[in-house]
């Protein structure tokens, strides 16, 4: 950030009175214009123990697999989030259910929430951000082809979790990968 | 927003391409930006089966009570968080458990989300935040002077489970208030 959003002057970076972290501040108006961590919210949405994956179409991580989900918007809960963002990414309609895996990944600033849901019926195809959607068992998981590791880790759980006839809510923090 | 904060120029609202919702973008350097849900994170925090409660020096809800709580910071943990905030508001120390409840606000665009956690010692006072801070037993909880929906819900589910003898995660979707 370098100009103020509300009146356009140049912001300085320093720490407000009564604070302890430094925020870009206006001079001219004195908004303070805070930043804070972004919300990623997907779905883990079954047919017949069947998952649907998406290959992804856009950066980051073009042409790898991942369960459908993005960045929470205003005006939504969780929930609404991951629907919206199956819809828009496999066009496929879910039940939603329970919140399954959340993981702080704190060196992006991000959270990522995933849902277990159901899928509604077998009328799906890619949205504009995916170059294929499908249906994978677990032996076709392409584990060395997915996108992101709360991915990853919250498709682990899943399969888990599944052979021990159970679910919960699982939590965790990931870290930044060896060497960055 | 009505500037861009990259460049300074007036910023239009339109819907970018590939996109369906409008976005506040800017005409000169083409940025768009979006505006997400905020994460609100805290603690509700036990001495001997009492419960640290601080009652707020600040708006929204000046002289209300609530659970140490507020908005996570880039870079930080969701549990980093509520030690953070916990730290602030009550100068206390807390060994952070589970994560409890997990409550979205979708008409304020807020997530919220409370962790179990373990005061480690009695060495507490307000915060710059706080007028008073306090343990309680579940009698002399002010249930009438909490500040916020969440954590009253958050504190009804602790007392729920604890007479249950387990704990287990909530989550919530919380509504505007009658007549708003």
């Amino acid at each position: 950030m370098k100009f103020c959003s509300d009146c356009g002057t140049p912001v300085d970076l320093r720490i407000p009175a009564g604070d302890s972290l430094p925020r870009h501040v206006c001079p001219a108006c004195g908004s303070i214009h805070y930043q804070n961590p972004k919300l990623v919210v997907g779905a883990l949405a079954e047919w017949e123990g069947r998952v649907l994956l998406c290959r992804r179409a856009i950066e980051p991580r073009h042409g790898y697999w991942t369960l459908p989900a993005g960045f929470m918007e205003n005006q939504e809960s969780t929930a609404d989030a991951a629907a919206r963002e199956t819809l828009e990414e496999a066009c496929a309609r879910i039940e939603v259910g329970e919140m399954f895996t959340l993981y702080d990944i704190p060196h992006i600033s991000q959270v990522h929430i995933v849902y277990r849901a159901r899928l509604l019926d077998l009328d799906f195809r890619p949205g504009e951000e995916s170059l294929e959607v499908g249906l994978f068992d677990e032996a076709d998981i392409p584990w060395e082809q997915l996108a992101f590791r709360s991915i990853e880790f919250t498709l682990r759980r899943y399969y888990e979790d599944r052979r021990q006839g159970s679910y919960r809510f699982h939590t965790g923090r990931i870290s930044p990968p060896l060497g960055l």
